[in-house]
């Protein structure tokens, strides 16, 4: 059902998606898609709590070393999931269900605040760590829209090496609580 | 016909968008729409260069003034365009069918190269101009896509003026050509 559901939700986003469609293609009655996860945005919760399962070891990413080339481990793991044509497929998946709709948009807000940013920000020791850690992720986040889906040059095919070299120090100070 | 075309772009996304549904909208023959604006990409070209005019002015903001402010002039022209309600809107449905479509993501590119990046790039004296402004950009595309749409807290009830003063040394880095 959750392969089912995942495949709907990235062909047809969360808007046109249907619980008879996904139901259909699990091969079992939408009662029963219905009795395990309840209403929509709940099929849509557990769909992307695995197609942004990449994403989510960031934080193991944050506490795997020092502080101080935090900024550069980030950077390179989060860039390194949309390099890949696969997981790049799922976040955009994600991000065009976010976009176009604002129950789409809560769902996925609830899965990045408490999986990923409350996480991180639990690891820094600097004031606003919350606040800081999501400008740091906004930083990463516009890069992966304009080098992986809108694909602005010449960002879009300079070299990740070059990419990581000029953002890292950015998140870098985000994450650190530099000015 | 371009208001039509507009509000149908705005309401369906380029996908679902039709040269009928704008024809009807200004209540004129589709074949009319055809011989002024030639194929659905160009007249969705016409409609975003409408669209996306308020932020078209940022190579004016860049100009007007020295570069030791550049980074927070253009942090808080951009971060301006977004919290107007209005303007907003107008950007949420370029992004919505840029992020859906690769020929509107191709539309959305074209322009904001030549009407924004390279017209930007051209006014700073570094190395890499054009990387290191779209880098910028990067930046305040993000911080948009967490503050106003995917509204990730605290970021998006932060203060307007402590978002500035957070974002605007980063932005200032990249088109100062700092590390």
């Amino acid at each position: 059902m959750l392969a089912a559901a995942r495949a709907e939700f990235a062909e047809r986003g969360y808007d046109k998606a249907s619980i008879r469609a996904i139901a259909r293609g699990a091969d079992v009655d939408p009662a029963l898609v219905h009795h395990y996860y309840g209403p929509k945005e709940q099929i849509f919760a557990a769909a992307i709590a695995t197609d942004f399962a990449p994403a989510l070891e960031a934080p193991d990413v944050v506490q795997a070393g020092g502080p101080d080339a935090l900024g550069e481990r980030l950077t390179r793991f989060i860039l390194g999931v949309w390099e890949n044509p696969d997981t790049r497929e799922q976040l955009l998946a994600i991000v065009r269900s976010a976009v176009a709709n604002e129950t789409a948009a809560a769902v996925f807000r609830d899965l990045v605040t408490t999986r990923l940013m409350t996480r991180i920000a639990g690891e820094l020791d600097i004031p606003d760590p919350k606040l800081r850690s999501e400008l740091a992720a906004a930083h990463l986040v516009g890069v992966a829209m304009l080098r992986y889906v809108i694909k602005v040059e010449p960002l879009a095919s300079a070299d990740l090496e070059q990419v990581i070299a000029m953002v890292a120090p950015a998140v870098q100070r985000h994450l650190a609580g530099d000015a």
